[in-house]
């Protein structure tokens, strides 16, 4: 491949640094450039700058309309008085490059593109693509886009956005950046219906310049934002997306995904809509996970995750408080703890015999408690409730972490005094009673319905917020706690090596003794064994290894050896070595044949492992543990890792292993030495990565047996890399 | 135990007839007992009447106050001019007695009893709900209750309730019955929220006359009530119940249930609410199954599942057309469609083509359908958009079941014209095609919030109904297709025989040849064997059987043959067979001893199977089918049905299992006959469903090869019958 000359990449990443991002999306005027009164695009931007309070010039371009909605238009970029910070480009494809050239003479640096045809378009639209970012660059000029709906940013009150904004639209710590930019009114939707706050949201587009990465480090950067949602489709730079995302989980910024393509069908969707080629999910899936990025599934939960861990303080354990006035909700919240590994403990004497004293003689005083319904029903007498006894005497409770309380059910509207006072008195106290707790006291909703105008009103005056109901909230609770458990263990994942396309085009298997000699000189232990060139050679090599061995052909042509009658195993005695000898060279010639057979030791009992590395054309190397045979082939058991993956997180790979009791001695096995099979696979790991055109390096089976571990088989799968090709020349 | 000849169990029975259930839930005027303007209860019967518009007489019985709430109230139910038709018994539990005689005396026929302090409350509390229960039949009165918060009948338009009620309260399709009354009001907020409308709503509190199984009964007689929801936290009679399920699903009624106690944490909520036991979680996960009830975990599934079924047309398969105006959620439909085992064909060549015409240029046409922003940016200039002409080609496609379909976002209040009437008109347009459609077209929100008032207004003025999101829309319909997928197939469970908990406590192992006999009279095959009472005896079998053999001892009180090493396998030749002989005698010798060792034929290859029956107290026999050794042991590969289970469900059994593929011939193995197998599993759970007093029956292994099966090992345990006691003495 001729080196790209004309590329300007390198360009572009310099003018993408964190000042230039900050002041994209924060500019002081916006031309709306091919906005006319018809265009549905124009009259959205002009609603969202009004939702979030925008006062500065909001300035409408176009070569025939003299106004644009009462506003004075002008015919060109170059006509403006001073050159507006940004400029939202609405023309149709083929006019944005004449565009791009008026904002580069008119001193606009900052451009956002709606315009679709590009990229996701095909080879065509991606040449396209490659030419309006050629002509940004040597204009100095930074774009969002092209295929873009522009973002907004309640902070910096500014918003450039050509969708619907639900109103009210509040500001608040969660940012979000989505690759579908349409869906965005779909979770300002969901926003907006319970009281979440957004900082700054932008639409992707096509990532032409400003990518994924760079706005998460805009995220992190910004000072509004806690919290960060992601919408994806596809990882485009793994690469650079983890070094973002380890530099916010260093800042800790909890990010939140809703990665699409799941399925197989998903996958075809996000296909057809970016055009780009998402990664095989269970690997995406595992990198999402060693970047302790939270992968949820709904709008719903991405962002009840992430208010969550916008608005409460954050947890230090998992063990959970539970107050409910309803028997059923202890029931509901218990069963989705326990989906979600949060434990409810008992609570203490002391928290037991002060709830007691609060609640009906009848009621039973247990975590998680219910207050009964008598809360209820006092609940217009009396400013305070049982449940707010109990909350006070949980909060103080040594073995919990955490209080989950429910018991703010809020009417529509304000009732009339001495009710409405009451109410009103009663979420005074009980915030200043969170405020002051010991622990984190996290307010629930009963069920995911809006919050009312009047319920928003009181609760928000007391900065209380609620999670949207008993599934989504104690599903993000879950959520939350993952992450919290992650944090600090993240390091950017390398990205394959750069000649990776090249070595899998060429890629060719090796002979066997050629791995078995790469793993020996690594120090990882292989079974013992001889290249036999002969069939006394065979024989004298299975006497040197006493016991019964095994025969297999030595070929890198011979790809299943098995399948074709060139492995034998359990061989003992001269005779059945020498005949096993000829009957694998026989076996392989069809095929090939090799050089020599290769005669090892057998290995009986323990249990037989998969260790391998592959190269995931995005993520890179890809490490596969799995315990063999059926686990693998029948029950696809296995855990994966983009690697390096150090000897603790092996170790975490054996433990989310369904298998993994058969590791720990189960039916009579003897339990393996994990800690050291971890150290065996993270150091295969290391070895496969300092191969020069790994694709593929897999042991299967990797032997263990108490603490004895042993490669039985090895393949090894590399091409040529670039210096191999100017070799080869 | 001696028999129960208080037990007005049968004087209850028939007092609960179909005609009683119908006037209990539809009475015509109320009387308040015990009421006051300080008692929240009486204060929220009172507003939920008013909820439902009930014009009756609701009459305030107190003993001391002669005006409650601005209405004269007598001071006793006796007071009365005419007997209520209804009596909502607010007093504390130690007057509940007395109110019952004055309403016997009275002439009241129907009693809600609110009070707590009954069976939930331990052995006094169950001593007191008797004789509440004595009582009340004595004098003919249908109690609900105690420790119930009452009902709403929205078509009757009465609701002696004493809960919140969400307000505005919709009639509608949805029969609601719970176990704890207190989440009544979430269930309404969120029925409020998604427009859902409710036919009778009831709180079952302690089930002492009218149980789960009545108000199904009453539900599925109930014209109004399209599709049943539960909330349960035990089901206290099976075999009730499941005749209840059984007659729902031959009316054509689906039933949805959220139960409690899928968690062990769960459980214990359960057990400290209602005062009994729930059975194991995966049992009532199979029973429910059986029964075609489909079983949700969260409230928001509940009601949306139970909305889809009560307002759609249900679609007759599972191939779905998806229209959206966003490539975002094309993703996540795609994704979670995949989940639900629903699929997304391509569209046919002719719809793809009237498709096209209608979209710009640059989009693609594939299902699932994103028809581009542009549809939300042209929508104020046109009353039609993209996605409605693609709905229109879309329903004409030979390929699809049924059409989901978006685009059904409405703003908070009517926009003023020309665009209030656009969207007006393209609604009224839209839903005449929705009613035309040769095939189901379902209209999805895109995320769970509220429906809006205008919302809700013209979207009901057209019979419009929305999915609360794509999250909840997709479980939903999920659901649905299974609901659909189950019906007609549903038998009542019979439940555990009368005498199976004096078996449970007398129950003993059988020894083996016992069990094989067992077997073997009943035409189950076993493997060839014979019973050695010497040395001698056994050398004569194994030559007689031919091949390797294994020898066991025969012993009702060994209990793990293996573990004390009363097994041997695998012996060939008289002197291995004498001295396995010896040594299985002199294991067993210790622990009780045998009658004779049973010296049975080996066998090799193939696939071992676990097939047993147990008996659970609540439901009766339940079949548990797996395959044997490490997916049984290590991953709890098993499927579960309460019997009886014919040869077609343990056919379905076998599809469950994880490890299939091993059944198919993975691995090298030979195909087992699944037909043939199932056909052996289920005569052997009919076989366990004769045997008087059983407790358990298990074939492991059950060995399989092609069509050749044969029970290799047998254990029953059964207990004394009430015959046999009666004997015994």
């Amino acid at each position: 491949m001729p080196a790209a000359v004309s590329d300007p990449r390198a360009a572009v990443r310099a003018l993408v640094t964190p000042e230039r991002l900050a002041e994209f999306f924060a500019p002081r005027s916006v031309a709306m450039v091919g906005a006319s009164e018809t265009s549905g695009w124009a009259r959205f931007i002009v609603a969202a700058s009004a939702a979030v309070g925008y006062t500065g010039p909001l300035l409408p371009v176009h070569p025939r309309h003299p106004t644009v909605f009462g506003r004075p238009a002008v015919h060109s970029l170059r006509d403006l008085a001073e050159p507006a910070d940004l400029a939202f480009i609405l023309v149709p494809t083929d006019a944005v490059d004449g565009v791009i050239e008026d904002a580069g003479a008119a001193g606009v640096r900052n451009a956002v593109v709606l315009a679709s045809g590009y990229r996701e378009a095909g080879p065509s639209g991606a040449e396209l693509e490659h030419e309006l970012v050629a002509a940004a660059a040597r204009h100095g000029i930074l774009v969002l886009g092209p295929n873009t709906l522009g973002f907004l940013n309640t902070a910096a009150r500014v918003a450039p956005f050509g969708l619907t904004v639900p109103l009210p639209l509040a500001a608040g710590p969660i940012g979000i950046a989505l690759q579908s930019g349409a869906l965005s009114s779909v979770l300002l939707a969901f926003a907006r219906a319970h009281a979440i706050g957004v900082s700054t949201l932008a639409s992707l587009g096509n990532e032409a310049m400003i990518t994924t990465a760079d706005v998460l480090d805009y995220l992190v950067a910004d000072e509004q934002t806690r919290v960060i949602c992601l919408f994806l489709e596809e990882i485009g730079d793994p690469a650079a997306f983890s070094a973002a995302a380890a530099r916010a989980d260093a800042a800790g910024k909890p990010i939140v995904a809703l990665k699409a393509g799941a399925s197989q069908a998903g996958q075809q969707a996000a296909l057809a809509h970016t055009g780009a080629v998402a990664g095989d999910d269970a690997v995406v899936d595992a990198a999402l996970c060693q970047l302790n990025i939270i992968r949820v599934t709904s709008i719903e939960s991405l962002l009840s995750t992430a208010a969550l861990l916008g608005y409460q303080r954050w947890p230090q354990g998992r063990r959970m408080g539970v107050l409910t006035a309803s028997g059923g909700a202890c029931d509901i919240i218990a069963d989705r703890a326990s989906a979600e590994g949060i434990e409810i403990p008992p609570f203490a004497p002391e928290t037991t015999a002060v709830i007691r004293a609060a609640l009906p003689s009848f009621a039973a005083v247990r975590n998680p408690l219910d207050c009964t319904g008598y809360v209820l029903a006092n609940a217009r007498t009396s400013a305070l409730t049982a449940i707010d006894h109990a909350l006070d005497a949980a909060v103080e409770d040594p073995g919990l972490d955490f209080v989950l309380s429910t018991g703010f059910t809020i009417p529509d509207a304000r009732p009339p005094d001495p009710a409405g006072k009451l109410l009103e008195d009663r979420l005074a106290w009980v915030a200043e009673r969170i405020a002051a707790a010991p622990i984190p006291v996290i307010p629930l909703g009963m069920t995911c319905t809006d919050v009312s105008g009047y319920a928003r009103e009181v609760l928000g005056a007391h900065g209380i917020h609620l999670l949207p109901g008993m599934e989504l909230g104690v599903q993000a609770l879950g959520n939350a706690l993952r992450w919290l458990d992650g944090r600090g263990t993240v390091r950017p994942l390398a990205g394959p090596p750069a000649e990776s396309a090249v070595s899998a085009a060429t890629a060719t298997a090796w002979a066997e003794a050629q791995g078995r000699e790469l793993l020996a000189a690594a120090g990882l232990p292989v079974v013992p064994g001889r290249l036999a060139q002969s069939a006394e050679e065979a024989v004298a090599a299975a006497r040197s290894l006493g016991g019964p061995v095994a025969l297999k052909i030595n070929s890198a042509r011979v790809t299943h050896k098995s399948d074709v009658g060139a492995v034998v195993l359990n061989l003992s005695g001269d005779a059945a070595v020498r005949a096993g000898y000829e009957q694998v060279v026989a076996a392989a010639r069809p095929h090939g044949g090799g050089t020599g057979v290769l005669v090892t030791a057998m290995r009986h009992g323990g249990v037989e492992m998969l260790a391998g590395v592959t190269m995931d054309p995005g993520f890179g190397p890809v490490l596969a543990v799995g315990i063999g045979g059926l686990f693998v082939e029948v029950l696809r058991d296995v855990s994966l890792r983009v690697l390096p993956a150090g000897r603790d997180e092996v170790r975490r790979m054996l433990g989310e292993l369904r298998g993994l009791p058969l590791l720990q001695g189960a039916r009579g096995g003897v339990p393996a030495d994990l800690d050291e099979l971890a150290r065996v696979i993270s150091e295969l790991g290391d070895l496969a990565c300092s191969v020069r055109g790994l694709q593929a390096l897999e042991v299967n089976p990797l032997w263990v047996s108490g603490d004895q571990i042993e490669a039985l088989d090895v393949l090894v799968v590399a091409g040529l890399d670039d210096t191999d090709i100017e070799f080869a020349r």
